[in-house]
């Protein structure tokens, strides 16, 4: 084992690409897969266990299916002294769980949540962000280059997930609305290829209202809103009749957070109040467990 | 009535700032509005009635509350002449229906969808888009371009309005996931403002991916996709568990459109084959009608 001999577990689009990575980087790569055929073709050397791979290498990259094929993976394994850069996607708990899991068997446990696809890893357009052992941060730092922009959010274990978690929420929003946009469209005879340019130049120019959302959603201030949740309220009501071909729920799951907030007397208030509302829904839930 | 005079009917918001353009732009303006109250500080002549306003002017722009009191302000107007510029909010039907209106009583129509707060009209931040009286639009472009960038749809009074249904949906799409981010942060003790820049920052690196995604829609052909269905299905599933303490029901929404069209067996194409489904609820609803 070489300090810069990198193991990467799993070997699906992600773990492939990580793997290809490194070694166009100069790392000496063991991989290990489930099934062993998906090592094929590439320049590294195929561990047949788990523990194997794990002996090859200080730095250990997870990128498997989710939490619990990931926990199968590392069950039983030696990984003393061993870097784990956990890839799988997780909530925070999980990942808090893995981290003390790793702690408890001699390990330093990173977890990154990726902003790539398989192909751009590697490219600038990749991102990942990490957060956990900033000994692990920082001593692999130019390995983990390699893969994408590196930005290290603190100790917490959890806190890349958290990122994550909220980031795939909004990117779900922007697409769920675009698919929406895009059928609507085409029900009233616009293609989605005229309609996506003017689209995504109005969705970039609400970006700054957005960022006026986040300030108001930190102070607890709704007050100066430009946009505000009565205005939202009949705009989303005459939406939702002039959509009504071409339904979404997701609109009336909005709707229905404005309501509550209108009815409780916010209606002059910014829309961005709506946070306050998952937050009821949310203790609700809790209370009733 | 000089042909350079223009006539404003409605004094909400938007109303009040076009009349401020229109006169900044060197217009002789006439405006009206139900209660008069509102005419207060505009360096504009009040009417004191609907009639009395559109007798003033060739060019009278309707900014009001919805469809309805468009059509009680214009009712029994005299509109001969005119050219009647709509930006009130409504559905396809509605703008075609004023425009058999208009036409049948002599007046060209030419409707509008405007992208700006009443702040930045007559700004570069400011976007309409119209569609109907082509002779309109041509006619009083220089006047129109006052208010903001101007982009002409067609003949068809109802495109506008087709976009703009598209459109909103889909910025309360991106709006929708961008507060249930927040929210899902907090919850997670992450704030607003440390999670925005990260987020609009991929929400924006997502943009090419959605073009992609209009081109598959609009061929048809969703085979080749980076984004398949099954892919975004596992997805969706642990983002909703990851989730599960600050539910959104926009996520299931949108899983159970990715679900129907992996059970019709469609997993390994592209998400943007969501919007097949999208067609069949819908016509789903219209066979109950």
């Amino acid at each position: 084992m070489t300090s810069e001999a990198i193991t990467v577990l799993g070997l699906g689009n992600l773990g492939r690409a990580l793997a290809e990575t490194f070694v166009r980087g100069g790392h000496s790569v063991t991989v290990w897969n489930r099934s062993p055929a998906k090592a094929a073709g590439l320049a590294a050397t195929g561990a047949t266990t788990a523990a194997e791979a794990v002996a090859a290498s200080e730095l250990v990259v997870v990128a498997v299916l989710d939490h619990q094929a990931a926990q199968q993976v590392l069950s039983g394994v030696d990984v003393r002294g061993r870097a784990l850069v956990n890839l799988t996607s997780g909530t925070v708990d999980e990942a808090r769980e893995l981290a003390r899991w790793a702690s408890a068997n001699g390990a330093e446990y990173l977890h990154g949540a990726v902003y790539a696809v398989p192909q751009t890893i590697g490219t600038d357009a990749s991102s990942i962000i990490y957060s956990g052992s900033s000994a692990v941060s920082e001593r692999w730092q130019k390995s983990l280059e390699l893969l994408g922009k590196v930005t290290f959010l603190g100790e917490d274990a959890g806190r890349a997930s958290g990122y994550d978690v909220a980031i795939l929420s909004g990117m779900y929003g922007l697409i769920g609305g675009f698919l929406h946009a895009a059928a609507l469209a085409r029900a009233g005879g616009i293609k989605a290829t005229d309609l996506t340019p003017m689209l995504l130049s109005w969705l970039t120019d609400m970006h700054p209202a957005l960022v006026t959302f986040a300030e108001e959603i930190d102070s607890g201030n709704y007050g100066g809103g430009e946009s505000s949740l009565a205005m939202n309220q009949s705009g989303l009501a005459t939406l939702i009749r002039a959509g009504q071909g071409v339904p979404f729920a997701a609109l009336d799951s909005l709707k229905a957070l404005v309501d509550q907030q209108v009815a409780e007397g916010h209606g002059e208030e910014s829309l961005a109040r709506v946070v306050e509302s998952f937050g009821v829904v949310s203790q609700r839930l809790a209370g009733r467990q």
